[in-house]
């Protein structure tokens, strides 16, 4: 697989940081399903770089040039900023304009700690693309963003939304989502805020930390918290293809997620039975839970409650303090001090990534089911 | 997918905890390789139900019957209890013997909190296997385990050594692994302890809270802390077809599972990057790095660190004391205590479960990477 | 793949010639579906060994033994002998209890010529499973009737019929279908007749061949036309995913086929466009063709006439009359006389294959078409 | 799938014959291999529209652009105009510039007879892509050409050759192969030439039938004949994975064939065992066969001999002469007239796809070999 995902909606992405772009081919999309292109964009900037203090300086217009897959190649007969998509594969891709690639030079022969130069170059040998960090760039989330993106319009058809917020950064805690019921406003306003968090407060002190980071040339990590909702029950299959095997197949594709768990995740192992189940009740005629510990997803298939997962994102290794290193070619330690455009923390523009990802995953899962 | 796993070795899993048997088959194994039936039985029996005080008292013999796959039928001609591959699809069973199906026929209408029963209702309707867990069973836990034990032999002869341990009982931890260096002895005790914990004393408070939690008609969840060494750098691929991917997607098909993290994982949200990323140094003429916050994989590719990671296990959601569940055909709230037999606590048997399906991931990802 | 075919429906196949036993597992079909035995045994029983003077003498009773994927295992409730499937996979074997093993200890050394033998050994060397053809023996295709079987039953379920005869032996033609409309009448008379013909003089011609070449101490070759009727427009996917190519990647995992036509086939080559395209009429309010050449596939897309295809199955290689060899172990010509026990004509058996194969190919398509 | 193609090499191919681009994302090349890209581009202007009599009028330039899969972008360094792999997925696309749309309008509601049109409307509805085709048009196999021209490259450098001819024009037949042996200087002149045959004189009875057919404003089929030699023996998988299942599988995704054939393939149900049959020889040390009516494959894998097969080619479905279709809209017949570009005869352009497609698969089965 690799660069593929899916199996009734297949992904399939290219590109590496520095080539002369990047896209992704989106193959198993239903025909006769509007796009709007304008929605698209507002998704994609959500995880643009150069936009905000925390992010890194390269700037990229990141506006995707969509190849096939539309009728009319996607110019709308009522003026409206919308395609159609046509049954075919969709492609899309993004130009590489703003590359410094003078900027990696010395990482062909020194590997930034717990960055993907060192087990690239043994994978690859010489000739891989250690430029920006070739395919395995941050920046190859932007055709991951492109497919999810679509997906979520897909989605948001059937009444279907994912919103994802910063739950942490450095020890700063956010409100959690209600696990039983995820407000319609809150969704909203987490959509379009620059640093999605529930708890204002909370989210000052973030960014504080973040700053602190910064000055310091350092960075920080943090965890995200994603809500699925609307979703029937009944959406995925038992054993390997249950809806956490699938999400977290997908979400370990965006550099830097070190973690997935759902529900009550690692603290149900704090809990007993009795704490951690979830009653079945009747609720205006329908079977819910009364509460939501297991992150609505029982034995793999949806059970009709918000789907909750959260996902661990390390700090950006790229830092500037002087780190210890080797010289894959002297065979012998060396000192780096990395000194490329970097995110202090990328936890933020990771929001709409792991969004993206549980899009994609969720709308294949959909698919599978519809037979 | 769903029963299958694998790119170049496929695993394909069947049976319900009450159906005649259960089994796999296995495709893909390379001919002309050793298969220990003694060294496998060994592994089989530590998740095998009904040895242990903590364990459901379900008893069956769990001896697999191979079907195909082994040269002369595995009769080996050094009276030896051995079989040598034969490069075709490798099918072994258990029959199912100790199934009480009666114990089940209330659950059929009244769907057990935070089990699979309602969404297999939902899924597939009033003709779903409900006997058991049908399907969702533990038991199927079992072919899981043939496959992996292979696969632990074959790794074996390769020196590559898969040994977890119990982490974590409600609020009891083991002392965990040293992520640089796993000592030879230390994974030889765990893999023939009865209950296995590097610190004996947390074994004792750790047994002593199931014991608690049984008299109570409870259960305890927990976490296990796996460790690959041994491994090559290297092995795995970027993006979708990570380690983190690939061990994700078929540790999420063991029940129960609810979580998992590389290296550092959720605890890398709270360092700084100076404080997560890990220095290259040399070290015997080998690049190695310092420390091992990043699990032994970088960008989903194997450092040649021990790998290591951490499943979360939610308490065994089967518990006597009275809970809360509807009745589907009458639609409305009813309580309900279960009665059949069942673990206070799955996670040690889970253990053998995680090295099984971890030895299957990286067998699968080592045969990808040989072309 | 290898042992693997299908993306909703997989089926994944094991055994060998001499192992214990042969089976399948099915994966994907959805629960609530019923399952005539006593069909499933009549259908199975068409290809069964040992029933016909043109068959190998080799007897096995071909009784597969459910293992799982079933309600009840099986039993049904009001005294019938059918199954309803439950939704897990379906895993069924046959025991291999007839087997002379030692006919084949020389041929482990000599490969028969246009065999296996030799290729296997390159493959998978010493270890290989040289008994009765191994895995690459014509038995593997009971368990892929099994999996036939059933689809065919699910695929009548729907009104689709797959009905197939002999078409040539020899120089001998049968009766082609008409393209446009094949009888009920005729297709009844095929799927009970021990020797499938439309044309019974033509078949009493081929069965003189092939009793001729029996007495030669040879064997003959042949071909097979199928039919699928009552297929909807629009199954199948445009590119790799179109029906021949789902037809064709399971048609030639029958052992002995050597090529596949669809619609007017390699004939074509010698028409011109006018003279091969179909015409659309309609016909009773439907969109028709008034002629078939095209098999009932455009672009990949059945388009509702009836699907035909044509498969050429050679001749048995294992013949009596001498032939040339090598010693694999002594590098040098040797002559070889095959005395197991061999179908002089496998075309009469391998005609249920065919429409196993295609019942397997067209309900994974139909699945796949669903959603 | 749809498409995608491969398990360790993955192809997927995008775009429709009037989308803005048409393109291709190759996953599995391995690192540091080498590209000759003038020696890509002489390969794809064999199958490039309007460069022929016998080919459709429409003019594009089919220069591949790569956009990423390259060390340093495809530079190199040395001047000469080669790339080198550097692992990640190489994406490359044609612009489409030459579009008539306005031939298509009239199709929209008038199906052309034995086109995809029809099957595609089921298939899509009103939104499908109709114009040149859509993702059905001959047009698509620029991009399998691109990577199949990779990968013929990638062959050659393991001494591995592919090369095709114009077996058949309606019923003039060129030479054949010679199954034992083919000559290096022929695979050298049929590369070369405009119109691939052995037997010149044949190949200008070819050629007065293709111009004949074009004066009529109809069209003419045709066969073509591919070898692959230089195949080490043991390549493949038995059942569903062997090389007659993997060719098959993509060969049938070039628009327009009907059938496929290895060996003696049809012509093999006439013969009888002995005459089929392919004795094995020592030759100079090492195992042949002393006739390949096997066409180098045996079980599924290679024999070492030259691996042989045939491939139907339906007459260009798009004539002038007028035809009977119906009106989808008023669910009438009608009478059509095509009047767009078309080839007379698809068959020479055809035969660098069948050489692509044959590149692709092998190059894939032998990855997956090198386990």
């Amino acid at each position: 697989m690799s660069s593929i995902y899916g199996t009734n909606l297949k992904i399939s992405i290219f590109g590496q940081s520095h080539s002369p772009a990047i896209g992704v081919n989106i193959d198993g999309l239903p025909a006769g399903l509007k796009i709007d292109f304008n929605e698209l964009q507002t998704f994609l900037n959500r995880r643009m770089p150069g936009v905000a203090a925390h992010s890194t300086k390269r700037k990229e217009p990141d506006v995707p040039e969509f190849l096939s897959g539309l009728v009319d190649n996607g110019g709308s007969a009522d003026g409206s900023n919308t395609g159609i998509t046509c049954g075919s594969p969709l492609a899309a891709i993004i130009r590489n304009t703003d590359t410094r690639s003078q900027d990696y030079e010395q990482l062909k022969d020194v590997p930034r700690p717990s960055h993907a130069d060192y087990t690239a170059f043994v994978k690859y040998g010489e000739s891989h693309d250690v430029r920006g960090g070739g395919s395995f760039s941050g920046r190859l989330t932007a055709p991951l963003c492109i497919a999810g993106g679509i997906c979520l319009q897909l989605l948001k058809q059937k009444s279907i939304d994912i919103t994802a917020h910063i739950y942490q950064i450095a020890n700063v805690k956010d409100t959690p989502f209600d696990p039983v019921s995820i407000g319609e406003k809150e969704k909203g306003i987490l959509k379009t805020a620059d640093f999605p968090v529930i708890d204002k407060n909370a989210g000052e002190l973030m960014l504080a930390i973040i700053e602190e980071a910064k000055q310091a040339g350092d960075s920080v990590g943090g965890i995200i918290e994603c809500a699925a909702t609307g979703l029937p029950a009944g959406i995925g299959d038992p054993m390997f293809d249950g809806m956490e095997n699938r999400l977290s197949a997908i979400i370990f594709g965006i550099p830097a997620v070190k973690g997935i768990e759902f529900g009550n995740g690692f603290s149900a192992a704090e809990l007993r039975g009795s704490q951690n189940n979830d009653s079945f009740i009747m609720s205006e005629g329908k079977i819910k839970t009364s509460t939501n510990r297991h992150g609505g997803i029982l034995g793999g298939i949806t059970s009709g409650m918000p789907m909750l997962f959260r996902v661990a994102i390390k700090p950006t290794p790229s830092i500037s303090i002087e780190q210890g290193s080797v010289s894959l070619s002297r065979k012998e330690e060396v000192r780096l001090a990395i000194t490329g455009r970097h995110d202090p923390c990328i936890v933020p523009r990771a929001v709409p990534c792991v969004e993206a990802a549980a899009a994609i995953a969720i709308y294949d899962a959909l698919l599978a089911s519809a037979r």
